[in-house]
């Protein structure tokens, strides 16, 4: 299958590199020239494996409309940048982000390609511009959000492999309501005090925060929130070793996802939120100490 | 006038050498041996002014029964465990700690001495065991809990002097809330994140959290938000390079003073206070990982 793969961060390296090995003909659409000229010339390497895939790599102004599946990988702030270079596409798109914002403004864009969403497992690190560490394996998850959803089961029968798990789901909200709580709960709480995702659950005052926080989370998507909390603990639990992005973006002092995951639970309602203020407004200041020790230099 | 100083920490050090430079008979009580024989020896030194002042320095079980005023200045969470050196003094006791959760046990000690409880606006570093910094100048606060409120006159007048102004206040509850309320904006926030005083005003992130919280602990304390929000403003922008004492504690791993300052406001009900909760639990994690990081050792 001819896939194209918009954004060379971490996720889209490394659903390059999954997808090259099994009969697929990749493009990965990157925004730099150096990115692009490396991949070309040394392929993408995935770590521990140390496996190389030949992948092509081309600038998003040069889209191949012979693509026969869109996946978008850039992170959720990214997107608007992205929108144009879509519309002259007609295959099926499969956004791949965190949070929830950029649903209504998909919805706006009015796509008539078929448009798929998705969310990730996967844990991975970006190491250079080519080679991505896969941290943790899991499945993707893929929802059909607008179009024929046959189109689904004709993609996992074409994707699925036994490196890449693909689950189908029925419904997009309660799929990307599941990988939004658990987001909203461990990225900022382990950014906030830049720890592993375990000590979410070992250290006693961190769980309390991190279910107080769960249960605002959950009260304004009007999901269980036993459920999600249980589910919080079980990520916890099983990637105890494991750094959040948002840990490792607020470490490399890197603009981080949370106005697309906590901003988008603020922006719900007139309502005062104030453990998601809380910790929405942590990360903001964070970000705005960086910002400024840049702009005194 | 024969005043007995107890704590060796940064205020009781203070305390001592600017009172020991006004024809005052001074003597430190203090836990550890070690420091009593180097007070003994060296007296005690005050920068920036590099002066040093003869101070006699004894063991608390040691106290001197013709003390004609003691001055607490222990840690709230160290007092229990000084109470009961002072049921054989008769002079009046002075208590200078931050928080309010010490009230109700001075209260139920049913102390026989004049009782009178003070809150201080200096600055102070403590360098050594026999050498402080005074970093901030500002005044001490005194009110009476319980006695005759005539000591406070006489006191005043005994004390004040150019170098260390006193005020004396009609009502305890009135001047604690005052500083209490600066103690739980300022220094858990700074201390979360790390930064100077002055950031509480100039991040806008951390200006918008500090607003709530403080918003909050007014409303526990039922004193007027609006007007303590613009004491903690002034406060911030006065000392804005300084580094709170909670701070500091969190920066050097020791323990900090968070059960006496925002504990306590979550004591006072049964409701659930968010902005309080968050920040609590936040420097308890910190001191939780720190104690971990002890215990692994």
């Amino acid at each position: 299958m001819k896939i194209g793969i918009i954004g060379g961060g971490s996720i889209g390296l490394l659903m390059a590199s999954i997808l090259a090995g099994h009969n697929n003909e990749i493009t990965l659409y990157v925004r730099r020239v150096e990115q692009m000229e490396t991949i070309n010339k040394n392929g993408i390497t995935i770590f521990p494996n140390k496996e190389t895939y030949k992948v092509r790599s081309l600038l998003l102004d040069d889209i191949d409309l012979s693509d026969e599946m869109l996946l978008v990988c850039v992170k959720q702030y990214q997107l608007t940048d992205i929108y144009p270079f879509l519309l002259n596409s007609t295959c099926p798109l499969i956004f791949l982000q965190n949070g929830m914002g950029h649903i209504e403004d998909i919805q706006d864009f009015n796509f008539t390609n078929d448009v798929l969403l998705a969310t990730s497992e996967h844990g991975a690190i970006r190491e250079s511009d080519s080679i991505v560490r896969h941290t943790g394996k899991g499945h993707i998850s893929i929802a059909s959000l607008s179009g024929i959803s046959s189109i689904l089961d004709e993609i996992h029968s074409l994707l699925v492999n036994e490196d890449f798990p693909i689950k189908i789901e029925g419904d997009w909200f309660t799929m990307l309501a599941r990988k939004l709580v658990i987001n909203a709960v461990i990225n900022p709480i382990t950014a906030i005090f830049q720890v592993e995702n375990g000590e979410i659950i070992k250290n006693p005052y961190l769980k309390k925060l991190s279910e107080q926080l769960c249960k605002e989370v959950c009260s304004v998507l009007q999901v269980d929130s036993l459920e999600h909390w249980n589910r919080v603990v079980s990520v916890a639990s099983n990637t105890q070793n494991n750094h959040s992005s948002m840990k490792v973006d607020v470490f490399k002092r890197r603009r981080t996802e949370i106005d697309g995951i906590l901003g988008y639970i603020l922006k719900q309602g007139e309502v005062n939120f104030p453990y998601t203020s809380f910790a929405y407004n942590s990360i903001k200041a964070l970000e705005w100490n960086y910002k400024q020790e840049v702009n005194l230099k």
